[in-house]
């Protein structure tokens, strides 16, 4: 994302000379027993090590969350692994809780998932290829169960499922763009029955979210059971557990339901586990990671995806009530350049200083900060540094964030590793320290689904109001007869802007969210409010990042990243 | 498979207390530094590794076929899991080499392919499960592939590929007969193009048998770049490499080319490693596995999938010539219990002495024998044991050994371990030993197709003749403008049966096979020949095992067989 990189990230990540993961996490108390090692650098926490921690008194959370994203970049990640390396440079026992990338978007177009520069996540090549096979497990899961639905339709269909009404849809964790809308069972009676179906990248499946927000495997089971598949000829739900096969679906998650631990560049330990969606899903890594990291060390600096809006919204009203967590503070992303694109400079021209347009923009950081302080919470700025960035446009926003009483910190982690986060980690303590925490979510379980609804278009995104379409009353009915009403809500909105309007960048107001229609993910818990198109299968470039990659001999990724 | 079982595999499994592979491996001579582990039992060798080990002498290798399969069941990976093991027991250094398994039918049909008993690979839950994440690389470089080439007709289409001629088909590591028919690409212009498409079972992908006769990294790269994905509107071949696509495949595949080393309930090490079809491919596990067993133990023994006919023939002319090896001797499995099938018995009589039937059958190892001797190696008969076998009739398929001139030794591996193969492994040894080994493959690459397909029906199937369809007849003369008549052939043929007709068990005569059409797989280095039609996609039964599966709190299965 930064400009003017002497080195790439990949270049970065192959100088890097790692420990064994067995001294990082015997740095926080893990034995080699605990540890099912994938290689010398990578490890899943044995199911007896987490069983033990779970009795432990855990550390303190800090979100890392951002302003609405732009093309500029904001580098949220970069800086969740630099803080937590500024952390352990100023003496304290810090762990990193992020997601894991998906395939689909590696092959697609430039750019990983694992932090950048000199504030990364290793073995980046494996972190961004197969890693330790999650996100296939889920593939896997995810198509097993479509299978057998298929099956049970050919079979006789017991359950008299309406195969107009099968609402499963298959998984490759590739961008496909051709697998978005297919038919399939082709071919006479014994290829099956044909029907219209789609293909979702994994990321996008439920069981991704099931899986981040189980808490152990028994909650995994229950989970995977009440995943609603198809409806049948009376319209009622039919779930996996009616199937029968939530055991076979949890056989196979069994590793990938454990969390994996990593290092940083700076050999900072770091719990790299789940990556759902920020739209339908919820968007954070997985609830087992972070409650096991707290256990390990005194602070966890973690991410929730996308602005503020949507994923520290999530992270507050359907992560933190799932696993009994809350952050202690909550670390705000802007960069300079994204903050004068929210006021209107285009991208070709951020490399011209322009107050103006930044004093604009800072309206979307202000309404992130507003939000979080909503929330009881203690926001922190990190204003995340680049070479572009004028001394006038860095004393501008330093003097806006003091006259807001918002504490702030420049970060230079790309360049400079935890070195370039250690003001930050002295905000983020300071904050912590003064104990102005008042947690409370901003909606209740038993209000109304359109209320919860109401409440996030209204406090956190600054709208005027909801309307529903007129399928969407009808699904808030059908819910209700269901028993769905006491779930949170989980909005699928665009990331860019605050309203449903990718366009209106900055801070827009007086507008109307709509509501098409709901997805209920009763497996994850949490009901689906889709706001406008949702791609959940991205398709690829006309030069897709595949027509670069390369392998030596030796085994290395060439043109990775 | 056997009757009488006291315990499950999986039982038996679970309460073998195996070694760390780490010293598994140190008894064949590798460091920890030669190892990538998967947990405590599992490990990948190392790129350094398997370079160095090129350049150290090769011990032997014994190869084990089996006759034409039937519903009683053979148990010959029990045999070579148990061979295996009797080498270690006589003092011999002796590891195994055999395929790793599929999920599909892991998922569909109770039945594991990781030896019985107590002849078995372990971890087996691991190996029958994600095991390594091989079938899960080959899974997603395959579909990576059906993703590029799609994108290339929706981007422009600058290869002219007709896309009623895309031959590369998509893959899941399932039984899902919904898949085996579909149309893709629905949904409008941004949706991509719509055509005709179809899903196999991950191990029919050619990506499986290119990894498994690929003799190290730039090998799989060239053979990724010469697999044919689909015709342009000249009716001329486009391969992977047209599109650009080979780094980013090996990229993909950079883990899963190298072998996986385990062990046995004795502890022998085993290379368990890559898993293509028997039909539509060759049927054994990788090269660079056999090859790299056969630098660390001084015997390697390693099986083919099916019967001799399919099996043993692949071997011999295909992976044989690519990896510049061959056996010193052929173990032949036989059950009493399939032999009486040959010889007309039903399956539910199979209880009951007959040695008129067993004399019959055996018409059916006879065939086979003169296979082995007609490739110049050496046959051994193994008779695994069954304990409803009667002493008649164990005496008179010894005596007719005998007569034969043919060595043959009980086995009782699956229930006694190495400990019920130690006589089998003295008459393999004395095989071995007497030096007859004067192999000499049935055809010449240079020989013409029709001829090779010829050659093999009339030696190895004794059949009368080969008939050609009209469309095979026409692509014969395509290949050969393409220059592919060098290659050899790769039959795809019933497996119950010398003939193409299942039905005929035994040992029938004067029948002809008729190739309906050729399938090229220019990276693997073979033209499939398909006689009748080739399931790639299995289905699922009425109660598919997966209904029975689960995982207990401690993350152990239940219910997998």
């Amino acid at each position: 994302m930064e400009k003017i990189k002497h080195k790439s990230d990949i270049e970065i990540a192959q100088e890097a000379k790692m420990q064994p993961i067995t001294e990082i996490a015997a740095n926080v108390g893990l034995t080699e027993d605990d540890l099912e090692l994938y290689g010398k650098y990578k490890a899943k926490l044995s199911t007896e090590a987490l069983n033990r921690l779970k009795e432990k008194q855990p550390g303190k959370i800090i979100l890392v969350t951002a302003i609405n994203p732009t093309p500029a970049g904001e580098g949220k990640s970069t800086v969740t692994v630099g803080l937590g390396d500024a952390f352990n440079r100023i003496g304290k026992k810090a762990m990193i809780a992020m997601r894991e990338p998906s395939l689909g978007p590696t092959m697609g177009i430039k750019g990983g998932a694992a932090g950048g520069g000199y504030a990364q996540v290793l073995p980046m090549e494996d972190i961004n290829l197969h890693f330790t096979g999650d996100l296939h497990a889920i593939t896997t899961a995810n198509n097993a169960l479509a299978a057998l639905i298929d099956n049970h339709l050919q079979q006789g269909n017991e359950l008299r499922i309406d195969q107009r009404r099968i609402v499963w849809k298959r998984a490759v964790d590739l961008n496909d763009r051709a697998l978005r809308k297919v038919i399939i069972g082709l071919g006479g009676p014994i290829q099956g029955v044909p029907r219209e179906d789609g293909f979702d990248i994994t990321v996008a499946s439920e069981i991704m979210a099931v899986l981040c927000l189980a808490t152990d495997m028994a909650d995994l089971k229950k989970r995977l059971s009440r995943m609603v598949v198809a409806y049948n000829d009376k319209k009622e739900p039919v779930t996996a557990g009616d199937l029968g096969v939530e055991g076979a679906l949890a056989l196979i998650l069994k590793d990938a339901i454990r969390p994996n631990i990593v290092q940083t560049i700076e050999h900072t330990p770091a719990m790299v586990h789940g990556g759902p969606f920020a739209n339908i899903a919820h968007g954070c890594n997985s609830v087992i990671a972070t409650t096991t990291a707290t256990r390990l060390a005194d602070y966890v600096v973690t991410e929730a995806g996308f602005g503020a809006d949507l994923g520290a919204e999530k992270f507050l009203h359907i992560k933190s009530r799932s696993a009994g967590i809350r952050p202690e503070a909550v670390v705000i992303v802007a960069t300079i350049r994204a903050l004068k694109m929210h006021g209107g400079v285009p991208k070709n021209e951020l490399g011209k200083e322009n107050v103006a347009a930044l004093t604009l923009g800072v309206a979307n950081l202000k309404k992130h900060i507003e939000t979080i302080k909503r929330f009881g919470l203690p926001p922190v700025v990190a204003i995340n540094r680049f070479v572009t960035d004028s001394e006038e446009e860095v004393r501008a926003l330093m003097d806006w964030c003091e006259k807001e009483n918002v504490p702030a910190a420049l970060t230079e982690v790309w360049e400079k590793g935890g070195e370039g986060g250690i003001e930050l980690a002295h905000k983020v303590l300071e904050a912590i320290e003064k104990g102005e925490n008042n947690f409370q979510p901003l909606y209740d379980l038993s209000d109304s689904i359109d209320e919860k609804v109401r409440t996030i278009v209204q406090k956190v995104y600054g709208g005027v109001d909801v309307e529903f379409s007129t399928k969407a009353k009808k699904q808030l009915e059908d819910f209700e007869k269901l028993g769905w009403s006491n779930l949170p809500v989980c909005m699928a909105k665009t990331q860019y802007s605050l309203s449903d309007n990718p366009a209106l960048v900055g801070k827009p107001t007086g507008f109307i969210i709509t509501v098409r229609e709901f997805k209920p993910s009763i497996g994850a818990g949490f009901l689906v409010a889709l706001t406008g198109e949702v791609m959940t299968m991205p398709g690829l470039p006309k030069k897709p990042a595949a027509m670069n990659m390369d392998v030596d001999e030796n085994g290395h990724a060439v043109g990775l990243f």
